[in-house]
């Protein structure tokens, strides 16, 4: 057998998400029909998580094995000519033995988009929240900077989540204000050792509010401490979020010939 | 009456261009009947030109007579509330006295984006036009150096067109390549007294094919001297095209209150 690791990008606006669902084409759906076409396996392709519907990726991993001896390179172009123009597989590497996309994930990236003031930008309008009045970007980042660091986050995880631990790392929560001619961006990117079933979502509708001058940014620490889901602000539209990088621990990852 | 110059953005993704169609709906159209929607007026509203199918707009600018009383800042508003999310208008402003968005235009700036080698970015799909291989960018900006000036661009008009004079004066074609982390793109922005039908998308084909090693530089002069269709090299698709700007004389607009 052999482990392979893809990493891919796609436009989530058309799919029902990642994983595979009744009422939809997803992004999994999409990807194991053309390795079939290519392979004539039937198998199952793992990511490192589920994106949401309308969630985008940039870098997202995922994980198979097969029989297949396929080169790498000769997989990828093979891949690509069977998918839709909105996924493209970047890369596909031979894996450590036994490499799986969830279970050996060190720590994920995303980043979020928000427009906010003026008009609408058409050629942004599925990939950004459109917030009419101009936000405070100045006080979401020092909001923002109460996140950073090791703290339970079950106020940011979807009411009704089933998990164990809510404690994540946020390593970086670095927010930028984009000056573009004629629209107004802000970009958010966190990075943590994990993520809680809308996280991202929650912490950005969390800081919108906060730049809206709804809440100071001293409200963060008291949204934290509640650990209530209540606490905290509304979740933010999907069609902002990117998964920008998954990283892995080296050895996940070596190059080579593949093993038949 | 009242004359009134709006400035528009559109994604040329789902029309069939500006211009009423049997086929399909235009951006034309679309306006239209949200004026209609509005204002109860049924009227025709003129574009600076007429982009065609798949062909976006970052600063289209048309013309309208009107009846209406209805204050400029209300209409930008209302305008915005009945269209599709693709199109929106940037800006509504009271013109001069029989302001006219196609006979009083001095000159315009169209945009064409590249991307080259590598894997398509999912992203750009329906904004630039991917060329496999990579371009030689300073051989393209060598070329595209000849076609600055005034010149008879007979050679870069569609096949067939019926005009009177081919000769126009671009002001300006600059060419910059813009590097992202893992995608190249080269985009060519191109001012002129006026564009000839298929002229941006002719001149990119051409350029592109010198990009490719397949003509050198100095093939412009001849392509120019030839005021021959077929001298020339392909037509650029229309995705990757996108009106910048129109720019009128400074007395076609004025601020102020709506005449009644």
């Amino acid at each position: 057998m052999r482990f392979l690791k893809l990493t891919l990008a796609y436009d989530g606006t058309n799919y029902v998400g990642w994983q595979v669902q009744p009422n939809g084409i997803s992004v999994q759906e999409s990807l194991e029909r053309a390795w079939q076409t290519i392979t004539g396996e039937s198998i199952r392709i793992t990511a490192s998580g589920r994106t949401d519907a309308g969630v985008h990726a940039l870098g997202q991993v995922c994980s198979l094995c097969t029989h297949s001896t396929m080169e790498a390179p000769v997989m990828l172009r093979a891949l690509n000519a069977n998918l839709a123009q909105d996924i493209t597989v970047l890369n596909v590497v031979d894996a450590a033995r036994n490499f799986h996309a969830i279970r050996d994930a060190r720590k994920k990236t995303y980043r979020y988009r928000i427009q906010h003031g003026g008009i609408p930008d058409v050629f942004q309008r599925n990939y950004c929240w459109f917030v009419p009045q101009r936000l405070d970007g100045s006080a979401m980042r020092s909001a923002a900077a109460h996140l950073v660091g090791r703290h339970d986050f079950v106020s940011f995880q979807a009411a009704g989540s089933e998990r164990g631990t809510t404690v994540r790392t946020i390593e970086s929560l670095v927010l930028s204000e984009t000056p573009h001619e004629r629209f107004h961006f802000i970009e958010i990117e966190i990075t943590a050792d994990g993520f809680l079933y809308n996280m991202v979502r929650n912490i950005v509708g969390t800081l919108v509010q906060v730049g809206q001058g709804k809440h100071p940014p001293q409200w963060l620490p008291s949204v934290l401490a509640a650990k209530d889901r209540s606490a905290a602000g509304i979740t933010a539209p999907a069609r902002g979020l990117f998964l920008v990088r998954v990283d892995y621990d080296c050895d996940q990852t070596r190059s080579g010939r593949p093993t038949a």
